[in-house]
């Protein structure tokens, strides 16, 4: 087959701006200004190992399909069954195996992507990373894959190769409290200059009363040295992991739970508690009251060493129970919940919102808590900023909305910049292109309607791009342990 | 009077596009492909006797107000009562019976519905439908009246003509489950090849702690045949009643809860609990177990017997008692509350959301559960749609929203196409022009943005305005009992 | 320093209008129909004593900095100290207390309001109000001061000569139930012509489990001139107060609570939980219940007595212990939460919701509200109007969204007006002409896609710049305490 035959892809130079030409005319010019700066990437998904070992990537559908449930659950939403996907199940019955078959199925429902972010990153990365010139359909199915395949056997695709090429400044991961980060370890004595950096995701170790806590436990024993038999033991292994993946370079650790509940437990009760989650009787209600300790102590952690706290609440995990069974987590199954921040987050907030050593990012996947909770929170507090539109709102009108309904409140300095959250290493451009994008074009629109002028809207667009995120983790060139850059508060509670 | 000192009434031919050029250039081109297609209307409240009998309707005043409660319900917002308009009274008190007179009042009152989607429906029905040239207001009120009823006199304007004139292919009721259906089977042993079909509605039957529902369940069982002793018995009757509306040619089941809870019951428990009820002692508790058990049974049954599965949750019904005491129900009072998806919905959708047999068109009243709940749940679950915007969502702004905030994570694929859900016939082609026009120009803005192309553009209006509505409802040309055109799932739960 | 040297402050003439020229072309002649007509002001916090006085106001920074939570709350949550910008702590501990070294760090910190509403009322109030021409920054900081000062000294500056030239007809404050009003009766019984009219708050009245209750009740009895033992004379007190407040000119009740609960006491029990609230032993349900009884009350006065009701919820306060135990209230530490409406609002509504003689306006704080139960009460109630974006959502896009989501279900003729909210009297000017834009942008928009033609667009811009406010309130010129302009509705309840 020849690209003759197929209808052409082409980028829009001008994609995702408003056409309204006043708009659109400032909404490139500063595009332009940012397009080209290095890429931050504060919080995301990305192996490290991939970096570490640098082989090629596998043929097309292992790269961009089996891993990516963005991609998947969308054809499973229209029925095509995960097997079918070559998405591997739980206790290996066989699946799809013929990679090009998967790749043909997932090409003739492409167009179920039309108008969602995925369908505009895909083309952005077949486009610019792989050079594919054609829509991808039933008919260019084997065009595509042909054209993909054969780049990805070229050195210049290589992992590391593709990080200097996408120009990223630097790049974290996300890693379970108890990995011994080898991957990190690997690559910082490697001849290559990348900065990639693990981020402390401690989740699995406060569910203690989920079957799998002892096991994680005694993973964290492991790491530790010694035996954890007590709370305080427990609390001293967390800020010895802490310490280990700060040397490896760690900005900031990562909480996800369902409700971003925060209070404190007596330090009798948090014992007795965890007594009862080494005997592997810890109730639903104590895990509630454990994990909202917890993310106090997080926080005062984060205080003694300077790492920035992430939090992502509001996800109800493995909704259907015969997809996560069958295959696992992480399957598109993830469905959120309302959540709220005001009641929950008072505790964490007065103990440590006042702190100018402290930063609190928080998500959210309820956008309704934006204007009424949120953008007031991280309004008033100094510790706190909004992290960037989360997932589901992670696209063109997602981002748009957040703008447009947490500037008037928080301002554009209370957030955090963008990240990618992505897992796809081959997206991160585009998904930092279409933020970059959204953001000129919603500062396009506050010029146009002569809200603000256009130099503060190139100030603005140069923060939004790249130093909010920078200073938000404070990655800058020289890494900074204290705020340096905040100014002074009001000193200590 | 003549049309001469009033003013004048032109419907725009741009109207409800967006006024930036390159917007509505793409929007008018879509709309042009869409507006002569035929009208699928799998959801509503026309009464199935209009097209039984097509006897003419009566005078302007008893066609467009009296029946209306989107219309006088705004009035009684700003002081008109609902006496003066004619609405008949519970007790059979005298309310105004001078049709002009409630007319003149209406027209003096019309500035109320400036922006509104009522107003503009109803200029398009009174200028499309009635050939009225002028705006009406209280000078024109007469003027305008007499043009109508000159109308309603002719030929052309009985109902069948007029459905045929509307172009409706396929025109669904919504009916208790206890009815005996009886216009439809006039209708389909009519020489009139309109296709009307009734859907299954057993709200009733399942509030077993109102006073009325043992009045309901002895219709039942007379349409039954057969006592109704116990809940077996009860199921029973109910799949009997289903087979009848689908040899009616129904299509779907509706659903209407206040809450969209969803849990099944013990075999024992669903007993013990309708016991109670046939002894007038269940309980309020009792009722929202029974209510949640039901609603899983109902997609079970669908699943079974292949009638699409409606839910309309979250209306307070009835929040104004005296207009309720005096007026009855549906007049205007009902009024939303927040409701919850992802938990309640879980066990139905555990239960059946995987099955390829099953559709589950959901709606809502809570527009913060589009983006958090609505669409991620459509956008995984294979038997899951989206409704469109339901009630005070059918409007320009509503739906407008609704692409916006549903198409990024569901896409277009997973929503229901449009239904108008109106009692009011007249007023079909307004509300099916005004969302083909609505839905057009939100294409056009991803069109003049280049986030989608015009050619797919192109298929989205169609699938938009006219097949989603046909096969999501299985309403194709050969009325299919199987989900022949989804794609085989992973087959047996 | 000279201008020469800074940046020019130029206000554009068309600033928040959409660029696309059809609406903007109609916006702009929409708002220059109503950009003069005279500031209706029914609801705001500024001090009485400010117009009794007359006195000249104090230097720049103690106007426009110290006492404006809108302003300090943004510094603070970017780090800068309280103290720093010359909060006065409730200890007396020192703080900053050289206005211009205050001014130069609001200064270099103005950057943090781009984008939002409180820059946006700056710039105006600098350039329109004080003349000054060049954009606020750390350099411009002395010379913008000197200027401000410079105006702050002349006659025409000062606050009666403002109020006159910002052609205010009417300006209402906020006063607590037991406030002696003397300013309030001062300014009647001056040779100036304003009309400064107080609101009756009796929240603090309300709070029977509040340490800080008895003294409010003592301050009461003081006022009633009687001792209050039991809940009749508490009644009997209020409604003294009230005919006391109206004889001053009140148009209104001010009643702010976190939750709008509403719900009738049996006399009995109100009488016990009174008791209960005397000898200091009423608990917070206790209060819960007292309140939702006692703003049913409020609603029977009001039906009596025409004061229109307004209701403001869900402003959970000093969520920031540190700050409030530090700086006291009212210092931009009171977050939102979400709030219901449909129950809530229930008992009051069917009590007194139909009446003719009773006009409550809601407001809120968490916009999912709006188009969910809000838009929908106000669209039926007779009694019930919206009010306009509230706080946060006092802005360019927080008016937009509130016209978009209420409008098409409640109608323009629900909605109570604008009001400016503000403790900040030289601001007035700019937030009236900041909503006069908004609107008349949102009914351009309305325009441009033929929704409504510009004749009615044009009898819209006044009622919603002017007389919805002035009818609302009943502040027309001759004064009414009947409904007079209302319709006659159904009658007795």
């Amino acid at each position: 087959m020849t690209r003759g035959i197929h209808q052409p892809l082409v980028l829009h130079e001008d994609r995702f701006f408003d056409s309204d030409p006043s708009v659109r005319f400032v909404a490139r010019s500063l595009y332009e200004e940012t397009r080209e700066l290095p890429l931050i990437c504060p919080h995301g998904h990305v192996d490290a190992a991939l970096l570490a070992d640098n082989s090629p990537f596998p043929e097309p559908t292992a790269l961009l399909i089996v891993p990516d449930h963005y991609i998947f659950r969308m054809l499973y939403s229209r029925g095509v069954p995960l097997e079918s996907l070559g998405i591997p199940t739980q206790d290996g019955t066989r699946v799809e195996g013929d990679p090009r078959k998967i790749w043909r199925c997932f090409a003739s429902h492409y167009y179920l992507f039309r108008g969602t972010p995925t369908g505009v990153w895909l083309d952005h990365e077949l486009s610019d990373v792989f050079d594919v010139d054609v829509k991808l359909d039933a008919h260019s199915a084997d065009y595509v894959y042909d054209q993909i395949a054969e780049r990805l056997a070229q050195p210049e695709f290589r992992p590391r190769a593709l990080y200097d090429r996408f120009n990223i400044e630097v790049l974290a991961t996300t890693d379970k409290a108890t990995d011994p980060l080898d991957a990190h370890r690997a690559i910082r004595q490697a001849e290559w200059n990348g900065r990639v950096i693990p981020t402390f995701r401690p989740d699995a170790l406060f569910r203690i009363a989920s079957p799998e806590w002892s096991g994680e436990l005694e993973a964290l024993a492991h790491r530790f040295g010694r035996p954890i038999a007590d709370f305080p033991s427990f609390i001293s292994a967390l800020q010895e992991r802490r310490r280990y993946f700060k040397s490896l370079g760690a900005a900031a650790t990562d909480h996800a739970v369902l409700e971003p509940y925060t209070a404190r437990l007596s330090p009798g009760d948090a014992d007795e508690i965890f007594r009862r989650a080494l005997n592997s009787r810890a109730t639903a209600a104590d895990h509630v009251r454990f994990e909202a300790h917890m993310l106090v102590e997080m926080a005062r952690m984060s205080v003694d060493d300077g790492l920035v706290m992430q939090l992502h609440p509001g996800a109800y995990r493995d909704h259907n129970h015969l997809v996560a069974r069958r295959f696992g987590a992480d399957k598109g199954a993830d469905i959120p919940v309302a959540t709220e921040y005001t009641r929950n987050l008072s505790e964490l907030l007065n103990a440590y919102g006042n702190d100018p050593r402290f930063t609190f990012v928080v998500f959210t996947l309820d956008e309704s808590a934006y204007t009424r909770e949120l953008a007031p929170l991280a309004g008033h507090y100094p510790a706190m900023r909004l992290g960037p539109p989360w997932w589901f709102h992670d696209s063109i009108e997602g981002m748009t909305r957040y703008r447009h309904q947490v500037t008037e409140t928080a301002g554009i300095y209370n957030t955090a910049g963008f990240n990618d959250d992505t897992r796809a290493f081959c997206s991160i451009p585009a998904r930092h292109d279409l933020s970059r994008r959204v953001d000129a074009n919603y500062l396009g629109r506050l010029v146009a309607r002569h809200v603000i002028d256009i130099d503060d809207a190139r100030t603005l667009a140069r923060a939004m791009a790249y130093e909010l995120a920078r200073d938000t983790y404070r990655l800058g060139s020289a890494p900074a342990t204290t705020a340096a850059s905040a100014p002074a508060t009001m000193g200590a509670r």
